[in-house]
């Protein structure tokens, strides 16, 4: 006989769990795939997973859940179910955005695709007609739309007589400029697919180009990784012969046909439906996925191939499209701030507005723009693979079992993992807050040095001093997970180089730190990390709270809107065209930042880096 | 010990063979590949090797020579050489033209080609000029030349980088409109090819796009003939699957690419400089080229999927051009008259003829265009493959040792071959002689029926009667080669479905054969005809001699003017539009002028089809 299943939904979700009795809301959320904020690991302590049992049965509230939640709220990790339960789910609840960092924040755009279709219906041929299927076509476009047609892409005319005698001589044309890239039948939607394509992630998204609707959205690492993991590393892989560089195209290729079609899967859709891309990377991913040398990004003056945006048969690129299908390149600003950087640009607005505002994508690369009375500027950091849990001991990227959040008291640890799967690891959220808390809580120095004696946890000392975050065996971890003074120094040379760039940039401008209104962190490390610890080590300045806002993949969000709108796409070469750039490597003070950026601040809210204040 | 051999000097040819004492100069001008007329197989009867010794010793005259050279000539085929010799070759004693006709009357043509050349040199790249590559180039083409650049193609930005590093920042653009196509050292020349698709043959030119000057010509069979010989046998066999059509293409494009191996092999050139190509044939030609659908080409009404002139890049199709070069293919006119036929028009100048004019490109398909008053009107007639030696017993293609001329007397056959080798079938135009021979010589009736006993080399009666033209052993011989009853009809059918065309459209021009002034015959066969043989035979009216013009591979012709002048573009979508195009099939006197045309004319000098005259 089998156990009997309770039902848990949790609204405004729209998710559902099958659980057993006595199951706590914390696992039945889990199962529901809804990720709620749980630092403590369940313990009842840090108060995060509170909850609305809205109907049903469950367990009274303990006295751990008296303390922490007011009137109506439950602690999901103490209260088990005894029957069907509905629950509520609060968005401050919710553990941040999905660990596939591939969401941002949407911004409503006025549609306007460069691809719009267009339905026709064709007088049939016949001895007293006897034009050219592409001149009928051109013809009933003129006629019926206005459209002047110029152009038909081999792949439309290889199309259209079997389409147009199957389909009563009507077919939907895709029609871009003068060009008709596409010929579907008449019920067809018309499709475009967005792509960022990270140093070490991709993001693509299947759009529907009459509705402006995001039809699906996957993410998947980028399989160049393979081949080294910054861009300095497939720059050097590349330019050992042309074989290796078409080998970094072909597997970033393979790897977007995956994405494509796993989108197509989710969404039912035809691949050949898909009549336009549009594609953003940093400067060496762009030269990559174009199959532009790269070896001038990876000498001075490092410059690129191509800035401007650029149009290409998707085709042209192996790329599983319709096969008229355009990709559409954002342009690129310089050798190191690319398409990616003019799309986030794009999609925070930063390039019109009226506050001083610092924007960042962290990542391996992370691009920094300062706008401030009407000047953009913008530089480049190596800040490092860190942050997506490289080099560092027992760092991970971001998948399930990996210590996301940590909070430190002078005895205990407490973290949080993804999933709330059993610890594994440590990835770039987790280790910049076991830092940041580590520096509160007086564990380390402003040079990074671990105090030896300071916490229970801390185990050895000096250069081998290391900090145990996860015994083995606590919550099955597998193995003890800690945090080392190497660790602790590899996070201290990706901080400071982001701060640097920070403050040569607004030593450029004239302006000091407080003066900056806005803080614009996008990215997925910069929108699941905690501001607060970012602030605490040092790797941003010192600013209320407030003026920080996480917004996901902007770059991503960027490219969706050039794929909807043309204005939008005139927009970015306008960005590209006002940014100026700031070379950091041969910045007059950018070494006096940088040394100063790499220590800690000394007490919580103060800045490692201190220069920029003293030498106004 | 070795036989001494002599050297003969063939002028103004250049050419040059080493022979044995005693040779003939018929022989050694064999070897040297000097094509010499000599229908007489060398008995020294027909006159028609007629050279001039102009040093060195040789037998003295025959008595046969004396009659038939003036003073100063010698028959090649009676004299031998005693020692080395130089001879003078009049033109007139060149046997036609080579026998793969890629060859035809060139027209100077001023040069204003698509693609056109510049140097450029640019500033080098610094951390004072940070530009990326493609923006330099375009700069410096719009500040050194006032060209403006508005694309670049991939392939342009590919090679860029490293070719303007190595070449101290300098390198010649290819520009075609607004698009770069073609990134070259500074020395390179700017090549195109033209390529003439024939349902039988192709031919394929290499053409210096700067001076004009054609570098090299060859041809080949089309490797389609294996997929069926005539153009519906093409459209049935590739409307069976789509893998079909694909494989037609796919032979085509690496028959193609053989040529152009071959172009590049002949004058050392890099196919990575041939920076466009223009491509004629017939639509189902052009169609299969393209890859694009053909069913429609099959079936009524035969209306084709793309009729105007149309670019692509030449990669699209597989051809092993620059990767950015463009493949510019002429307008069709109808389903049944293609490019080839607008480029023969084009090359010919019969599109501003000021007399009433024919033209006929002839083939498995003829094509038949009337200049008059004007109208230009054209046709398209099934003639079969008969002319190229197809459905013919003994037929063969114009290869050595085919049959090539035929003279009759009324107890001899007097043939020539094809280089003089030994006879082993019969050729398009030497089925046309003989069957003009054996009507002028009383051995046939009108009806096409073989008299017996009418020559001693008639053989059986009534259907399975033949014309002997060679016994075997004769001339080393294999076996005999006849003209059958059979083949006789086959002829009929050919040339009655062109005098039919010709019928239809001079009556839709309201005009009588008398009335027309030149007829321009054009393609292989149309060139090594004997044109008194096809009015011998009722195909062509019985015009004055002097007002045909026979001018090989016009189409060719047209396409290497395609390749050279914008203009001559212009002129062949002029032409496109203006040809109006006769349907024969339904034309209401087509098989009235047909079945008359099938009747060979009963007395030499009158038509096999009289009805044009009683019908005015």
């Amino acid at each position: 006989m089998t156990k009997k299943l309770l039902t848990i939904d949790f609204e405004p979700l729209g998710r559902r769990a099958r659980v057993a009795l006595g199951t706590t809301l914390l696992e039945a959320a889990r199962q529901a795939g809804v990720g709620l904020s749980a630092i403590c690991g369940g313990a009842g302590t840090c108060g995060d997973c509170r909850v609305r049992v809205v109907a049903g049965e469950v367990s009274s509230p303990t006295e751990a859940e008296a303390e922490a939640t007011s009137a109506g709220f439950r602690l999901a990790c103490q209260t088990h179910v005894l029957g069907d339960v509905r629950v509520d789910v609060p968005p401050e609840s919710i553990s941040a955005l999905q660990r596939v960092q591939i969401e941002g924040r949407e911004r409503p755009v006025e549609l306007d695709p460069a691809v719009r279709g267009f339905d026709v219906t064709l007088e049939p041929a016949s001895l007293g007609d006897l034009r050219a299927d592409a001149a009928r076509l051109k013809d009933a476009l003129s006629q019926q739309y206005d459209v002047p047609v110029g152009r038909f892409d081999p792949a439309v005319l290889r199309r259209a007589p079997s389409l147009l005698r199957q389909d009563g001589w009507r077919a939907r044309i895709a029609i871009k400029g003068q060009d008709a890239v596409a010929i579907l039948p008449t019920d067809a939607s018309l499709l475009g697919l967005a792509v960022d394509i990270g140093t070490t992630k991709l993001a693509a998204y299947l759009v529907d180009l009459e509705s402006g609707e995001t039809l699906a959205s996957t993410g998947a690492m980028n399989p160049q990784i393979a081949y080294g993991e910054d861009v300095m590393a497939r720059i050097t892989y590349a330019m050992e012969t042309a074989e290796r560089a078409g080998e970094l195209q072909r597997v970033l290729i393979e790897g977007l046909n995956a994405l494509i079609g796993s989108l197509c899967a989710q969404t039912g859709c035809d691949s050949a439906t898909v009549v336009e891309a549009v594609l953003v990377g940093n400067t060496c991913m762009h030269h990559l996925a174009l199959g532009l040398p790269v070896p001038s990004l990876g000498l001075a003056p490092y410059v690129p191939v191509l800035s401007d945006a650029y149009d290409l048969k998707a085709r042209d690129l192996g790329l599983d499209l319709a096969p008229g299908a355009d990709a559409h390149f954002l342009p690129n600003i310089a050798g190191f701030v690319g398409a990616d950087h003019v799309a986030m640009v794009l999609a925070t607005d930063i390039y019109r507005a009226d506050q001083i505002t610092i924007g960042l994508d962290i990542g391996t690369n992370t691009e920094i723009v300062l706008a401030a009375r009407d000047r953009l500027l913008s530089c480049s950091c190596a800040s490092g693979p860190a942050f997506e849990g490289a080099h560092i001991r027992d760092g991970m990227r971001a998948a399930p079992g990996a210590i996301e959040r940590v909070r430190l008291t002078d005895d205990r640890v407490e973290y949080q993992t993804i999933d709330g799967a059993p610890p594994v690891g440590i990835c770039g959220s987790g280790i910049l807050d076991g830092v940041a808390e580590m520096l509160r809580i007086g564990v380390l120095r402003a040079s990074g040095a671990i105090v030896a004696g300071s916490h229970p946890r801390v185990r050895g000392s000096g250069r081998t001093a290391e900090f145990l975050l996860v015994p083995a065996g606590e919550r099955s971890a597998p193995r003890d997970v800690a945090i080392t003074r190497k660790d602790i120094n590899e996070i201290q040379l990706a901080k400071a180089a982001i701060r640097a760039g920070i403050e040569v940039l607004l030593k450029e401008a004239e302006l000091e730190a407080e003066q900056v209104e806005r803080v614009v962190v996008a990215g997925a490390f910069g929108t699941y990390m905690d501001v607060d610890s970012a602030v605490a080590i040092g790797m941003f300045p010192p600013l209320p709270r407030g003026r920080f806002v996480q917004v996901g993949n902007a770059a991503g969000m960027g490219a969706k809107m050039a794929l909807v709108s043309r204005r939008c796409r005139k927009v970015a070469a306008e960005i590209a065209r006002r940014v100026a750039y700031v070379e950091l490597t041969t910045h007059r003070r950018f070494v006096d930042f940088y040394t100063a950026a790499l220590q800690l601040p000394e007490e919580h809210g103060a800045m490692g880096c201190s220069l920029s204040q003293n030498d106004a």
